[in-house]
């Protein structure tokens, strides 16, 4: 590595490094992109968890859903969200991940929503990730506001949020009593207008159709999927859209028909693999999105390693940047303490990760 | 805390410390008691694992099933085995974990057998950790013996396990294809008769019948229970026999019929839980089976917690010893790093713990 940039993989007993990192019987690979996240809120969803695991309604006052959170996160001054998911940040950099997707969509306004994205950009600038953010105004409709009006407020940010720079991806999450097709297409092509690429929440809890105006609008990714025909994947693999698996997510919630991750490269997507940690997930770990992508979702480990790197990369249009060790790539790697690759999905909740070198810095260990 | 021992809860103030142990804004709680666990083996079988979850068979030449762990620990002397054990039990320390079980079971030979034992004798003195250890001779019949010959050859061996002092428990595994309920019955009075208390891996993968022999016999704990009936269940809880859950055992082999120990409870059980760490179910995590228990079993987080802890003191016999919180117990507790006791299960795939006591002594942090 050199100047944050890997200079050579494999042999390089002809380069004279200034320091050694010393792997013997190590797993040395690409530190991990987490592909999507919602890591920037206010508060916590812990009591409603609680409820939930155990067949009860949630405590009434306790915040519930992305309501709740948009209530705490709302209360929430900017600097209050750098604190907050700062801590986050820094345990998914523990557990290895060196690049992370970042979304708005806690806020449902248009104050929060900027605030949620200018505390990613502090949080980016601050901890040695990388941080792709993302607007997800369209995460659901805010209380006491029409639907059609709060459509057009989305719509009206994305000029702003496209010159400051605020995000790079515009997302929608289409799903019945959320975002319609027409909706969807809305705020998309908008998006496309200024430059934000677009993303989906898919077909998570039913079946929308949105999948032929993803492979259309050639979304960089489209995520969840649980409930997409493979008629669609197969014309979104034919668009060169990339398939988003969040087993964590599908594991916190109980999802009642959660994905077989292998339909999506069945139909000849990219896969990629994300924690969504959010308030109603939890978790800061790849590692443990790998374990249940090849427990619960059948994957082979070099399938779900693929997925939690290079296809993640793929998800984030960053591919040419990170997610694989290649030479010109950026010096994002991680040292586990395992003697194979293997091991990451069969050591099941261990951080196997102790060194993380993030553009070419050591980070961690 | 005073000489390893707890000597008041709650408004301590009139005691004058030598030392304070700051947990503002923190978990307090007692160490974790892991109830089951093979956690002294030779080898690994991470490739099996990795074939299993993608749907293949292992590779020809790596161990495989309980017959492969028995010839990679056949082959390793007791310092090999300490080796290997420790670094996984001081994992476990690190993740909370202050009382274990071990059981033999992966010789299935008397040398082997007794290595394992002495091993586990050797690990419980260098490591600050209680360790009960278990006598599973009758794991699995080992092969090219005859399985009438095999069940002398656990029975012969008792007493000297008895008199040593090797372990306190004499466990059987009652399935189909491995020890039936004659045999179970033969090995479990034969320990009994020389002051091994009796435990049963029970019905994992076949209905045996076994819980009445475990009701009859008084046995500390059955575990696993998949495929025992609600009128066993309640017979069990009737004698007082602690039902022991393993939900990451259940995850980690895919197990067609997840126990729901919602039904241990319903029967007027006390419940445990455990890791089940073996080389099917590498696991050292008492908190991922605190998230598996809550989320796959329905659990709400204080019955988890119960179970993880008082439960598991229970199916270990040393419930007046560790597993509370409470004058003149020993002082085993942990800190963990949130807020809520409802956060370790709600926060998925790390570590919480930060500071471990283990009999007064603070061994982690």
């Amino acid at each position: 590595m050199d100047g944050g940039r890997i200079v050579a993989v494999g042999d390089v007993s002809r380069y004279a490094g200034r320091r050694v990192l010393d792997a013997a019987d190590r797993v040395v690979m690409p530190g991990f992109v987490d592909a999507h996240t919602h890591v920037v809120f206010g508060g916590t969803r812990v009591q409603e968890y609680a409820a939930r695991v155990a067949g009860l309604e949630p405590p009434p006052g306790a915040p519930a859903g992305i309501l709740g959170t948009t209530l705490a996160t709302r209360a929430c001054a900017t600097p209050e969200l750098v604190e907050q998911a700062g801590p986050r940040i820094l345990e998914m950099l523990a557990h290895g991940t060196t690049t992370l997707e970042s979304k708005s969509g806690y806020g449902l306004d248009t104050a929060t929503e900027l605030r949620i994205l200018e505390a990613g950009r502090t949080l980016a600038a601050d901890l040695p990730v990388d941080i792709m953010s993302t607007y997800l105004g369209a995460h659901a409709f805010p209380p006491g506001v029409e639907h059609a009006a709060y459509v057009d407020r989305v719509v009206d940010l994305i000029p702003a949020i496209a010159e400051t720079g605020l995000a790079r991806f515009c997302d929608v999450y289409c799903d019945e009593g959320y975002f319609d097709l027409a909706r969807t297409r809305r705020i998309l092509e908008a998006g496309i207008a200024h430059g934000l690429k677009p993303k989906l929440h898919l077909d998570a809890y039913s079946h929308t159709g949105a999948a032929r105006l993803a492979a259309e609008l050639g979304a960089t990714s489209v995520d969840h999927l649980n409930l997409t025909t493979m008629g669609e994947l197969e014309a979104l693999g034919a668009a060169g859209v990339v398939g988003v698996y969040l087993p964590c997510l599908d594991f916190a919630v109980a999802h009642p028909a959660p994905l077989d991750p292998r339909r999506i490269l069945d139909a000849g997507m990219e896969l990629a693999l994300a924690t969504d940690i959010c308030p109603g997930c939890w978790t800061t770990s790849m590692q443990l999105a790998v374990v249940m992508a090849c427990r619960h979702g059948g994957l082979s480990v070099p399938q779900a390693l693929r997925a939690a790197t290079y296809g993640a990369a793929r998800a984030l249009g960053c591919d040419t940047v990170t997610g694989s060790l290649e030479p010109g790539k950026r010096a994002d790697l991680i040292i586990l303490d395992v003697a194979r690759h293997e091991d990451i999905a069969y050591r099941i909740g261990r951080n196997s990760v102790t060194t993380v070198v993030s553009a070419g810095t050591v980070v961690v260990g």
